[in-house]
This record gives structure tokens, C-alpha cells and sequence, in this order.
């Protein structure tokens, strides 16, 4: 049903993941009209969308009948083909964020290159153009260094540390050897890795989240919690950085800049998306506006909500656990949702697998102990696991 | 996508309309598979819905459908014919909550009855046997009073005021003239009209949450806040109240218990009933459980979730405006949402008229009168109206 009147603008999502099942779950809320395009039959985002255009990322017929029932096309993931996207653009069609600003950030150089050309604190980085240059690598970055795909990469996967020369050739190899283009980045030894949630509206407004402080295990983010335990002072520089971020990139949309804080207080960009993020799936329940909602008026030209954080705010992932593969079962419910104000997000993927994000929980408190104490009871509790097979 | 282990119960909703919507948004985000039942195609609940029966509420062939294509059956009214439901019932499908519980809620005379055996504070009533009892009616419960319909009547529907015997015939007449039952009820003079959620688990475990505070116009819910403005002894005994009805009827979900405060603090219970309420909406944002929430967890067994409120909230109703009927159209969005913490609920749908419930906004703040102050500044500018046709 399409409402006539201010929320009569039809939303088109590229991907149905845990994204943009969450992106729904706000539009449906205001009873705006969402059709999702996802190769997957049953994806997270299948059930609550209204209509479903089963088709690949990458099929341009399909990325056309999106455009026809939408009045404004988003995404939930950034490694897309920009041809189409720029080719619809060009026809008239509204896609947030912009394509050019999608371009950009999906190549983590020109990323980087953008935020140095604002005079952004990025760790020391540059390309490598020929597979000769490896070796000047370690002389210019010093070792260890990070050898990076430029495209493509997520949850550390695109990434390969190089620690000493004789790592070059395996990380080289690891990474495609050459078939994609691939830059080099000197390793940060960073205290903290945090994270700031921030949109711009099509009128450029922004509004900035608080800081959350990430943890990660196997490159994989495991944790959030906000506010981040940092200095005042080290807050108030980390919230002026994101809203310099916002400005580079003229996005228009939710972003997120994850950002490493090193021992002495200072503070680097580590890398933006230009979309919302697993980091910020805290501001469901512990802010004002969550980053879902924010996004969605956001791309339908509505104004920023509040982004005022209520309460401290833990969130954790669940994956799949290790030596588990198939059907999704879930166990320790009972067990969990005992605990008081633990929230569980299961984002309804069929299949399992070890490390695959397959839900959330959160919890918020009075305080920032008490909703980690509670969280860790909850996560011991809660397994994902699968009811068919065993892979081990 | 049903998952295995503790998720696993699928559940099925008689009514499509926003409380099942609502049920079904807090359902999805578990990841629960669920199946509506209601006539309507684009009802709010269908593009949410795992699957849609298109069957009225006593078609038994489509209630049947939905027994078999669930785990647990609810509702999101309490006007539905009890027979196939008491069948459905003996053949072992589970039903919450019970079919008896509801068989003594829907019908006023035999819940006031309930309350009464358990010795809880009613307001004066007593059933209409025979027209020519009529007369006799004011003598013992002195006028004015209320002539009301035993089952069926909402949002002031199925009651009528009787001043004096002049209105008596008028009264009777517009109930039906004894086609269906009546009963008569004194008028409370009150002061408050107050609202407490509750739920009760399957193992008997009960839940209460914080005292609303209740403003109507036409004898329609217009706002909510929360929490009521109570001396603290009253709020006690209101919410001591609570949890004596719900093991009066043994239900398992949610209940709502409307009270009347009079000026004297003395407390009466208007109506309770077996299901999400109208004034429970403000838990979406301003409790740690919403009442949606909690009814998905008591219907399949789960503990029970935290019901504090965790700041001061306020939920007005966004009824179709005076002089429009025909196709939705909202206006006045950009302006609300502009407003701090304004979150919109527009229910889907498709027609609206005049005074029907079509969605609601909320506001949390750190103190009432913010929320206050900002609510009354959303809902001058937030219109239902219609794009195509005016009835004036």
C-alpha cells in the first residue's frame, strides 16, 4: 500500500540481508512502500518487504525494475558495480548515497586519498603499481605494513599482514597477485578501535552519534559498546573528525568512520561506509533515532532525529558457532532472554556456518558494567548452531 | 524461513490490523515465523507477514488453516466467535490466550461478575433481563447511568448514557432493543482514567508495567502518559490492582486493565482486556519490553521481559481528520519529525476516515512536560487526511 501525501516516496533497497531487513523494519513502521532486489528467495529482508525482486546485484534488467518501482534506490552493502547505478543516475533516478560518493568510498585508495586531501589523519598508506614495488614497501611504511585489496574487502577479509619481507610473495599471492589493484598501509598499533555513526541529510545537514569502542576476534566484530570509555577530550576531537568525514564525502545517507585511537590519544581514520553499519546496530534500542530510521529519512529527504544515546549500550554478535554448518537452530533462548533487558535480534538467514553473523543481542542499563555483566551471561547462553548436519 | 531449536514455534494472529502488525514486527525481529488471518489483502500486518490467509474471522475452514500452519494461535481482538476456537482447542492446538479467558473478557457482564467473585473494586453494575426491568434501573444504581452491550462494543461503541428515565427508550433502542444482551453500570464521576499492561506467562509468572494516565475524546483513546501523575500510595494500590485481575483470569499474553481514579484516590476497574491495548503502545520506545514484545514471549513460553520504563513518555493516536475519507494521505511529516524524539507509527492502511485510528506517535524525553510540550507541537502539524475524495 503506497500512502499519498509525505510518505508517498517508494523505496528501492539493493540486498535483503540483516541491513536491510533492519532498514524495513523502520520503513514499515512509518508504512512506507519497500521493494528489496536479492538473488536469495528467502532472505532476512524477504517477509517484510513488499515486493521482491529476485535478481543478482549485478543484473542490470533487475537493477532497472527496482528503479521503476522505487522512487529513491539505497543499498545495504558497498561492493556494487557502479555502471548501472551511474547509468540510472544519469536517467533521472535518486540514489542516496550518490553514486559518485559510493565510487569513491568502495575503493579503499581513493578513500584514503580523499580524507588525506582534506588534511584527514590516515594511517601512512600508498598504491602499489607494479608487483617490483613490493619489496620499496617495507622501506617507505616500515614493517610490519598491511597489504590491502583497494576493492572488495570486509570483515578483514582483502587484508594480509605482512610482517617482515619474506611474508611479501604469500601475502601477495593471498591477495590475487595482481589481478585486483591493491595498495599498502602502514600497521597502526592502535590502543582502541572505535567507530562514529554519522548522516547527512539531502539539504547536508549532519548528525553525529556518540562514540562506540569495538572489539573484534578473528577481524570480525564481536562487540560494541557506547559510550566508548575514552578522555572528554579525545571524544570531542574523535565527533569533530566524523562530521569532517561527512563533508569530504557529500554523502547522503547513514555513514560510519571507524577510526583507531593510539596510546598517546592520538587519532587515525581506519575506514568509512557509506551505508549502516553492524557497529551501530546498538542505536536500535540505546538512541533516540536508530541508524536504521536515521537512514530512511535521510534518503527521503525527511529530517535528522535525535541522536541522543539513553542509556549505556552493549551490543554483541552472535555467529554461527565452529563446527556447525546448515539449517539454523537456535539454543539457549530461555536461558537468555532470563536475563533482564537482553534484546535478541535473529536476522532469519536459513543456513549457519562458523563465523557468520546470524543475529545480535543488546542490552542497555544504568550503567555501563551492568549491561556488559549481562551481556556476557547472555552470550554464553545463546548458541547459534544448526540442527541438521555437523561439519566437523 | 522456520528455525530449528528454540525459536522454532511458528505463530499464527486472527487480525491483520495494527496490533498484529505491531506483533509481528517484534516477531520478525526474533526471527519467528508467523501467519496472519484476516480479510482484508493489504491489511497493516500483510507485507510483514510470513503468510496471509485471506479468510474472515469465523470462517472455520481459514481459522483451521491457520491452526495447522501454526504452533500457537492469538488474537489482536477480543470479538471473535469462541465456538471453532473452543474446537480448535480440544483437537490440542494451543491458543493464547486460553479460549476461556477470552470466553469471560468479551463479554462485560461475566468479566464484571469475575472481577466482583474475586472481591476486586467495580463500579456498580448489574445484567437486563427483561425490557420492563428497564424502568427499575435507576432506582438502584441512580442516574445517571450506563446502558451497555455485553459483548462487542469498543472505542465507546455499545454504551449509552442515561440521564433520566427520559432516556431510557432512546438508550435501549440504540442497543439493539434487547436483540443483544445488556447490562447497566453506575456512572463514576471520575477523576483519572488509568491504564496498566500486564502479562502473564504460561507458567504463571506474571509481569506488571508502570501506570498510564489515559486522555479520551468521543470516548476515543486520544493520549497516553506514562508515567500517570499519581500520589505514590495510589500508584501502588493501582498496580497491587493489576496483578490480582491477571490471576483472576488466568490468562496467558498480554491484558490491559482500564481503571477510574475518582477524586477521593478510591480506585474502580472499567474493562480489562485479553490482549495488546491502545494505551500500551508508548512501551515500544519507553520500556525496556514493549507490550508486543511480551505477548510474542508469554505465548511461546519464553521468561518473561524487563517492563521498566526507562524515561517519561507520552503516545497520541493519529485518527483520520474530520471532512476526509478515501485513499490515506499524511501531511505534516517533515514538520513533526523535525521535532526532537518524535516517532512516527503509521499503520497501513489504505482508507481513512473520520476519527479512525490510523497511526500514532510517540515521544520520550527526560522529563513529562518536554514530552508533553513536544508531542501537542508534532500533532498540530501531523494530518491524516485523503488525496482523493472529501466527504464534507
Amino acid at each position: 500500500m503506497i500512502p499519498a501525501g509525505d510518505l508517498g516516496k517508494r523505496i528501492g533497497i539493493i540486498g535483503g540481508g540483516q541491513l536491510g531487513k533492519m532498514m524495513l523494519q523502520e520503513a514499515k513502521k512509518m508504512g512506507i512502500y519497500v521493494t528489496i532486489l536479492d538473488p536469495v528467495p528467502y532472505c532476512p529482508a524477504h517477509s517484510l518487504a513488499d515486493d521482491h525482486i529476485v535478481a543478482d546485484f549485478h543484473d542490470e534488467g533487475g537493477l532497472r525494475q527496482l528503479a521503476e518501482k522505487s522512487d529513491v534506490i539505497t543499498y545495504e552493502f558497498e561492493h556494487i558495480g557502479v555502471e548501472i547505478l551511474q547509468r540510472l543516475e544519469q536517467e533521472g533516478h535518486a540514489i542516496y548515497p550518490t553514486v559518485k560518493s559510493l565510487e569513491i568510498i568502495q575503493n579503499k585508495y581513493l578513500q584514503k586519498q580523499a580524507l588525506l586531501n582534506a588534511r584527514l589523519p590516515v594511517p601512512e598508506f600508498q598504491p602499489l603499481q607494479e608487483e617490483c614495488d613490493l619489496w620499496k614497501l617495507g622501506d617507505t611504511l616500515g614493517y610490519p605494513f598491511l597489504l590491502k585489496s583497494c576493492t572488495g574487502g570486509y570483515d578483514g577479509k582483502g587484508n594480509a599482514l605482512v610482517r617482515g619481507p619474506q611474508d611479501l610473495e604469500s601475502a601477495y599471492r593471498s591477495l590475487g597477485a595482481g589481478k585486483m589493484p591493491l595498495m599498502a598501509e602502514a600497521f597502526v598499533a592502535f590502543d582502541k578501535e572505535i567507530s562514529v555513526l554519522a548522516c547527512r541529510g539531502i539539504s547536508g545537514e549532519i548528525a553525529v552519534y556518540p562514540v562506540g569502542e569495538n572489539f573484534h576476534q578473528d577481524n570480525i566484530l564481536i562487540e560494541t559498546r557506547v559510550p566508548a570509555a575514552l578522555p572528554a577530550a579525545v571524544t570531542q576531537k574523535v565527533l569533530e573528525l566524523a562530521q569532517l568525514v561527512m563533508e569530504v564525502f557529500e554523502g547522503v545517507g547513514m555513514f560510519c568512520v571507524e577510526m583507531f585511537v593510539t596510546e598517546n590519544g592520538s587519532i587515525l581514520i581506519n575506514e568509512v561506509a557509506p551505508r549502516p553499519h553492524n557497529s551501530g546496530h546498538y542505536s536500535i534500542e540505546g538512541c533516540v533515532t536508530s541508524q536504521f530510521e536515521q537512514h530512511i529519512r535521510a534518503i527521503l529527504g525527511l529530517p535528522l532525529g535525535d541522536t541522543t544515546l539513553i542509556r549505556p549500550t552493549v551490543m554483541r554478535n552472535l555467529l554461527g558457532e565452529e563446527g556447525y554448518a546448515g539449517k539454523i537452530s537456535v539454543a539457549g533462548v530461555y536461558e537468555a532472554l532470563a536475563l533482564p533487558g537482553v534484546k535478541l535480534h535473529i536476522y532469519g538467514k536459513r543456513e549457519t556456518k562458523p563465523k557468520r553473523k546470524m543475529g545480535h543481542i543488546t542490552v542497555t542499563a544504568a550503567a555501563m558494567e551492568e549491561a556488559v555483566r549481562i551481556i556476557e551471561a547472555a552470550a554464553e547462553q545463546i548458541k547459534i548452531q544448526s540442527g541438521e548436519e555437523d561439519v566437523q
